[in-house]
């Protein structure tokens, strides 16, 4: 394709809206363009490497008889009430009423479509297994879209939906697209991880995540130095590599007196033999947080224990006004995570923190000095507390603190479970080694999804026995457009984007340096010719523009392999061939110039696909 | 591919809610599934059917230097307001707050996004021209969507849009757009005309629309039978065939005396000499319409005057609720065209009629009897009236007409104008022939819009000296969606489908008839194979059911060939290959199948596509 004939306009400056690079590389390369907030125009390019990665997925589901449809994008109210989602998927399900006053929703994931879909079809147990997919606009209406693609509201993906006999025969199915998905993203010339995750308000129970590592991820990933696990940090199991070292509550000021749990597989605490002491309260004035606390007392922060206040109610009903209080002890050093928290709560959303007022009428003190004794309402301690001992916590009166306090004897948690965020360090729950922090940016997600759709629709099919049974779901969804950004946040250098040959719009650029030249001009159009007649896409940047902007522009852009045609170069006989990843320059004679540009994309490709790099260096399995 | 891999289930029945059968087809063979009125779900049939046409679009647009694009389809209310279509454009738009309260709309159409999209990349005239298109998924909210996906909510378009740098050069590419268009229905194997339309609320002055023709189109086409001119009976000049026999207005009971016009080309009326006789009102008590008036005087219809009542006002604002009222005057026998109506009142859309309390307000009298005389409102006379002398009219009295009416002495038309509906056995207004009436769907819509948008919108580029020139626009749709069940509507039979080679989502339909029989089995595998190997697509029928049930269903879904793979044709050596158009059955020795079934298909798109053919018997030229 030739520059000129084309629509391509690159920029020197970004958007001050684009904080992270692949944002800006999108935007400067005239890849994208912004309609509104989180929805854009895809450009020539863009929808060139939307387009490669579309056939990829496309080419390994079809090989493992998954069938693509289409589902519309708008939907009717009816649907999503059969399975209570048009309500509790929140405001980012975009409602509206049509010119008759119907309600519809914008589809932001099709899982009541397909399943309406597939039951009036299925019958029987010969009609199963299924795998439907398709690939689609959907719209998600972001509360704060930011990141170009990477959280926009309007975006394309790839969504498949499996329909099982039974719980073993979806396991399969769920291992078979978890493989067609590594199959994928091995193909893509990325670094990826699979890891374990929330399955979030689609439901289910399995699920795993294809994470592509970049610093600029929005999610926190910890994997393991020595084994396979890894896992979004939103779910990832809390375990203490190191004992906990408790001094329990001192008075304030003393010196603290330490003492060392023993130290089980994951447990923290004192030594078992340290006496309980009295309850006594202590005044605290003007001691609002844990540091203060921790200053004051001289003791280090995980061993003081806060208490945090969340309202479970599902809190997307505006109407449902009342308020139902929840407390969460933690360690002074840790943090709360909310989606632990959620999903103990059974929450489709992670649940809000009470307001100050809230809190005061709640426990009858402010947030700086609240505590769990006396409390009438559900207290979920988290196992970082379990094992401290007279420990200090809020007295529930303003200025005060209780010391020497310990659970059961002085109050009773409702449940004590992990509801803080794992960190760097902790232990890996499923082998002798330790969690190390990385952020992955979500490009693939499975789910197991059992029957909750099915039943709640009335999904069945009459097994051999005549019976009716509903139907086992997974659901699978792949981030097209974002996929394609995240490998550019992944692979690029401070002159532009490095596309992986599995993805990039063209293949080759060809700077055509002095197209008034007829030398330049003829080899020009027979190397473009050849090389798309061999299947090597080629960009002509036959641009009047100094070699220099050119340059620059190709180095944007980041296809895989520059060819620069100059008159100088063909005097002497020679045509620049330059690698995009490292720049390197060899000089060609025209006649070589094509299996030379075939071989380095021939070998580029196969080292992009190395599965043992592709997958973050750890092989990761079910 | 096959069938009981896939997921794909045909109906006996077709719904009650399918009026046509290309719809009853198109949900019969699982085509398509409705999710809501005018949305659907499409099946893998339909989207190979869909792709199939798509890649001829891709490549006829791309061979001509277009670039692909893809804008969203959710749009913010501004864009909209710059060109002031947010309102003009009526309820069809569909419009809804996101979760922000910011307005936005679903794309019923692009030139806003495009026009955005280019404004800010086009600096000066060497960026020019440009053709830029997108196929995408369009919204609009249609009253009453019907017909499957002929006139459904959600669908599938192509549309492109063009800038260019004049006039000239803006026609140059509107010629080279409308010759994609042909080049593109001429491979559909289909027959179609392109005719003249009216440019609706997009705007602009030139266009033509593409249509295939069938009984169930909904567009009345008006085609010569003599010369190129073929237009859509919206905007179809209206000339009358034969010069008018007009009798003038003799006394309610009388003998009428007729009297020829002379009758120059279109003309109609009366003998020029014919004196004007003296006005004066009759009781024409209980006579109501045309047709009473025509009995109760004796005088044809053609020779009476209706007087018909609409409203100007844009009728798109709510709040704007005055009453503009004009007069509309036609022959008894004739019509009123509201496009031309529409376009003459310079309206978005057509006006509406009044009410008969409205009339009885404009008028003085109920719609039964009022007339031109004494009205002061605006009056438009239809060419029609032009050439009658003492004609009757309403008196604007209940129960009273006048007769020896005559306008310029009595009255004022405001414009003497062309708005009636022109019919089968009108004069060709191109030629000496005469106009034929037939229906078509409209597929594909060429639009000259000049600077319409571009004005609004600001968007200019810099001239040659410099001056800053608005873009000239074109604009270029094609209902995807839509032309794959048009070409069902024009290409089936009682059986079913008859799918032109072009579209089919197989060529090869091959019902293995025993596949517990080894031969059968393997025959079927290595054919599958080997044709896929060529490219030719397969459905293998491999279901456990009866070879009529195989067969019933072979000429429902339509692929062009059929392949019957049994025991018994095996042990007799052959394999019988049907043609789906015309069920011509060969029996073939199973070495031959390939090569026989290559050539069918071959000859069978061969004789598809002769364009004398597709272009139904005329050859249409701009």
């Amino acid at each position: 394709m030739r520059w000129t004939k084309t629509h391509l306009f690159t920029l020197k400056e970004a958007p001050s809206d684009a904080e992270i690079v692949s944002h800006q590389l999108l935007v400067r390369g005239g890849f994208i363009k912004k309609v509104a907030p989180g929805i854009y125009t895809y450009g020539n390019l863009a929808l060139r490497a939307i387009r490669k990665f579309e056939a990829i997925v496309r080419e390994e589901l079809d090989r493992r008889g998954c069938t693509e449809i289409l589902m519309p994008m708008v939907q009717p109210r009816e649907l999503w009430e059969e399975t209570g989602r048009w309500s509790k998927m929140g405001d980012g399900l975009l409602k509206f009423q049509n010119r008759n006053g119907h309600w519809h929703c914008l589809g932001a994931t099709h899982e009541e479509a397909v399943t309406d879909y597939v039951r009036s079809d299925v019958k029987s147990y010969r009609d199963l297994p299924k795998t439907i997919y398709q690939i689609q606009i959907k719209y998600r209406d972001e509360i704060r879209p930011r990141f170009g693609l990477m959280r926009g509201r309007e975006f394309i993906m790839k969504d498949a939906y499996s329909f099982d006999l039974d719980a073993e025969s979806a396991l399969k199915t769920y291992q078979l697209m978890y493989e067609a998905y590594q199959a994928i993203f091995d193909r893509l010339g990325l670094i990826y991880r699979i890891v374990q995750a929330d399955a979030g308000p689609i439901g289910g129970s399995q699920t795993h995540e294809f994470q592509l590592l970049a610093e600029a991820g929005e999610d926190a990933l910890l994997v393991s130095d020595s084994s396979d696990f890894a896992a979004n940090v939103e779910i990832c199991p809390a375990i203490d590599a190191e004992p906990q070292r408790a001094g329990g509550a001192t008075p304030v000021g003393a010196t603290p007196v330490g003492a060392f749990s023993v130290g089980g597989e994951g447990a923290t605490g004192l030594s078992p033999d340290e006496n309980l002491q009295p309850l006594s309260p202590f005044a605290t004035p003007g001691l609002k947080t844990i540091a203060d606390l921790a200053k004051a007392t001289g003791l280090p922060e995980r061993e003081l224990v806060k208490t945090l206040f969340f309202s479970a109610n599902e809190g997307l009903d505006p109407k449902d006004k009342s308020l139902q209080p929840i407390a969460v002890l933690l360690r002074g050093s840790d943090e709360v995570n909310l989606v632990k928290l959620k999903n103990l709560l059974q929450l489709a959303n992670p649940p809000r923190m009470l307001t100050e007022e809230e809190v005061r009428q709640t426990a009858g003190a402010g947030p700086g000095s609240c505590g769990p004794v006396g409390l009438k309402i559900p207290i979920y301690m988290d196992t970082g507390v379990q094992g401290l001992k007279n420990y200090i916590v809020g007295a529930n009166q303003e200025g005060f603190h209780l010391r020497h306090v310990n659970h059961e004897r002085d109050y009773k948690p409702t449940q004590i479970v992990d509801l803080r965020v794992a960190r760097e360090g902790d232990r890996d729950p499923q082998g002798p080694g330790r969690l190390r922090a990385c952020r992955g940016i979500e490009v693939g997600h499975v789910f197991y999804l059992g029957t909750t759709y099915s039943q709640k629709m009335n999904a069945c099919y009459l097994d051999r026995e005549g019976k009716a049974r509903p139907l086992e779901m997974g659901c699978y969804g792949i981030g097209v457009s974002r996929t394609v950004q995240a490998a550019i946040e992944q692979s690029h250098d401070q002159d532009g984007i490095i596309w992986p040959v599995a993805l990039a719009p063209f293949e080759v650029h060809l700077c055509a340096l002095d197209m008034g030249d007829p030398g330049v001009k003829s080899l020009t159009e027979k190397l473009e010719q050849e090389l798309e007649a061999r299947g090597v896409g080629v960009l002509v940047d036959d641009r009047d523009e100094r070699p220099g902007v050119k340059f620059k522009d190709a180095d944007l852009l980041g296809f895989p392999v520059r060819l620069n045609i100059g008159r100088k170069g063909l005097e002497a006989g020679v045509i620049e061939v330059i690698v995009r990843r490292g720049r390197q320059v060899r000089k060609v004679k025209p006649d070589e110039v094509i299996p030379v540009t075939e071989k380095l994309l021939r070998d580029l490709k196969q080292s992009e696909t190395r599965s043992e790099t592709r997958r973050g260096g750890g092989r990761e399995t079910l």
